[in-house]
């Protein structure tokens, strides 16, 4: 099933440790911090410092690729092999803002590993995980005796996926050529947890939008007028009720349109998860769990679609009380969508929903931001079961499990723009703490990451061939 | 039914037109605005100048009465009869704020008498109206001969109404036994137009709640939890949306406690009045009618309490979009009253009616201010037949017509402390732009006002007996 003996990859490995985490480490020292104008030359510094990096691992192609904002690095190694398939690693070098003050023991930009932890704004969201695939590519090269990857592999490294990704669907398209492949592997996730390794096979989509209701022109006396003219923070009100039913299902008719049911082997492997309820809600700062009929709490965030009110606001908002009637209020929804949904058929039937619960005297406006769609790998596809057998290759043969991710990200744009599947793999565990104080990543892990792609471009090689 | 003629009435206020108008524009100069600490100064000099004119009229008491706030007027003039009945004046000498930049045509507060009108800021609102007073009760003394009036008659001018009248529950109930009376005439409402004499025989009452609800600890990620928990802002929505049922009718048990139906008798008087629609949209700067099913919009905001939102907020209000569940919503709800709803009772109700809509995981808070209790002076109230009759004899036996107020004032702490009832004599138009650039006051209507307290002290002194 593979060319690549298990014990020279864990052999190459071990012998080159120590310099793959010293080189971490300098790059964890670069405050990539995209959010931060302060730290744009930081941003380019950090592009700067993996493109050569990479060079340096023996990618022929190591560029930087120029956006409006943060620079992105684009990196690609041809196998050689004129029927080998193309694999495009997605991850990017920006992190989260981060200040020793924010509760950090150790100064976030200066990586300490103490007791088998590297400590670091970074270290596993996401250099660690983009970084494990340098040296991952050399163990499969040195223990396959081979001078160039099994398969074509690219790298595309953006740097302002922290900042919401602004300008990389643009960068993507203009691309497109470039970034040809038969698969996306996605390195900026994470598993269920140190004992429990798992690959995700989906996100959500996320289409959002905003609406803007009008009343009165301006706040009026709601003695005078009260009880015979419409408010429009009461219609705002209640468009966010009508959203759902007793049972929490939303009610847009046509939302769901083109959700698969989920089958009874997807829920078993779902079930299969070590679940604990009240550590969940501990991740979540949250106090109870609300949510639709007939499903598990993982189901709802992973494989239900969902409309949220993200913002409301109208009237009178500071201390103490003022009788009015507001004259406009405003609501900000967001609808998480999942694999089947299209986000233009869920925005036109918003709208067609929110029109005909407008009330005459109050008008409204809705606008939509660009939507992200959702994505999502059989379970059957012979690029994910690659993927599982490398990982269970590095991770002594135990049983891989698999799980969703409820976001959204920048992977469905690699989806829509090259057509190709998006696979992810990776390695950081919830503890990792990331855009909090003391984000770390497990080392033992992290290099169970570089041993699951030293094993993973030749089987892909195979399976899609 | 009266010992006034009413040509001596007519005889004395035309000889005294002049020094009336000339001192009400003295007054009218000072800019009393309560809510501008920078006219504090202004404010207390207004109180001293109605003083020193009420002593000048021969009331025999004319005090400042001060409050954590701005000064009040308190006059009395006893009837010298020991089975006189006592009759307290309510009106305010505060004024609202103007600029001649607001798109004023004169100063605010130079005012100027134009084509029968006074224009300047207080005119109607409320200088105009109390100081008919003055005038009135001489010519009352004219045209009877007598040297003090025919009712124990007390005045009590506060200075804080467009600030919110924040002290003058506290001051009322500390000066209550001076206070003392049989009825209480509130000089500060209108009437519903040049040419339809009416008087208002109630306002509405109010409570509000400032409500709070916490999910989550902090604002947490809509895509990883966003479907499995509750989301406070949605919490807040379906508060708002569960007030109302189809026929917008409230749905809290219990609020309705204590509301006679509205008679036949009371639908026609208010049926009788010339009501316009889209004039009363105009007024109301709103663009449809909605309300309460089965009543018609003058019912509705006079007869009928409300549930009203006044102000909501919950998540990110922001510019653009925020894929986050809120930690927090916070709704301003506030309650019109009407006659036989208790406030206490109310509050009950809402209390437990909120208690019981939120769900697990979501904690509440609900904080009431101060309620203002409803006030309503049946038809059939001799002292209101009273004001009827010497309206009526002002304006040339023009039928008198009824209102209510939708809003709510502090002639209901008058009524509660005090126990007495609250009459409505007024004699502004809704052309006089109250709280609005180019506040007027119609001469002839304002001389209408002085006749018809000319005709009340001896009406009532007989109806009271």
């Amino acid at each position: 099933m593979s060319d690549t003996p298990d014990s020279a990859v864990r052999t190459y490995i071990e012998e080159h440790r120590d310099a793959f985490l010293g080189d971490l480490a300098e790059w964890l020292r670069i405050p990539s911090v995209s959010a931060q104008p302060a730290h744009d030359a930081d941003v380019r510094r950090s592009a700067e410092w993996l493109a050569a990096k990479l060079a340096e691992t023996g990618f022929p192609v190591a560029e930087i690729w120029p956006t409006p904002g943060a620079p992105a690095v684009f990196a690609e190694w041809p196998s050689g092999d004129p029927d080998a398939p193309t694999v495009l690693v997605y991850g990017h070098h920006d992190v989260q803002p981060a200040a020793r003050e924010d509760g950090w023991h150790t100064e976030p930009f200066e990586p300490q590993i103490v007791d088998g932890r590297m400590y670091g704004r970074g270290a596993a969201d996401d250099k660690g995980q983009v970084f494990f695939h340098t040296l991952g590519v050399r163990a499969h090269l040195a223990a396959t005796g081979r001078t160039a990857p099994a398969v074509n592999l690219k790298l595309l490294i953006e740097g302002e996926e922290e900042s919401g990704s602004p300008n990389f669907r643009a960068l993507v398209e203009s691309r497109a050529a470039r970034l040809a492949a038969d698969a996306v592997i996605v390195s900026d996730t994470g598993m269920w947890s140190e004992t429990t390794p798992t690959v995700c096979t989906g996100m959500r989509g996320v289409a959002d939008c905003e609406i803007s209701l009008y009343g009165p022109d301006q706040d009026i006396h709601s003695g005078s007028f009260g009880g015979a003219v419409p408010n429009p923070a009461t219609v705002a009100a209640r468009i966010v009720a009508a959203l759902h039913d007793a049972d929490e299902h939303v009610t847009i008719p046509g939302f769901y349109d083109g959700i698969a049911p989920l089958t009874d082997a997807e829920r078993e492997l779902i079930a299969e998860l070590p679940f604990d309820e009240a550590s969940w809600l501990t991740t979540a700062k949250s106090y109870g769990t609300l949510g639709e009929a007939g499903f598990s709490t993982l189901e709802r965030v992973w494989t239900r679609p969902t409309a949220e009110v993200n913002g409301i606001g109208g009237g009178y908002q500071g201390p103490g009380g003022k009788t009015i009637i507001p004259s406009s209020a405003q609501l900000k929804l967001s609808f998480r969508l999942v694999a089947g949904q299209d986000p233009d058929h869920v925005e036109k039937a918003v709208r067609q929903w929110v029109a005909e619960r407008i009330p005459a005297g109050v008008r409204h406006e809705i606008a939509f931001g660009a939507a992200t769609r959702p994505c999502l790998t059989s379970l059957d596809h012979p690029a994910l079961q690659s993927v599982v057998r490398a990982m269970s290759r590095a991770f002594d043969g135990q049983k891989i499990r698999f799980t969703r991710e409820g976001g959204s990200g920048p992977a469905a744009d690699l989806q829509d723009v090259l057509g190709a599947p998006v696979l992810f793999l990776g390695v950081s565990v919830p503890s990792d703490g990331w855009h909090a104080p003391n984000e770390k990543v497990e080392l033992d892990l992290l290099l169970k990451g570089v041993e699951t792609t030293a094993h993973l471009w030749g089987d892909l090689a195979a399976a899609l061939r």
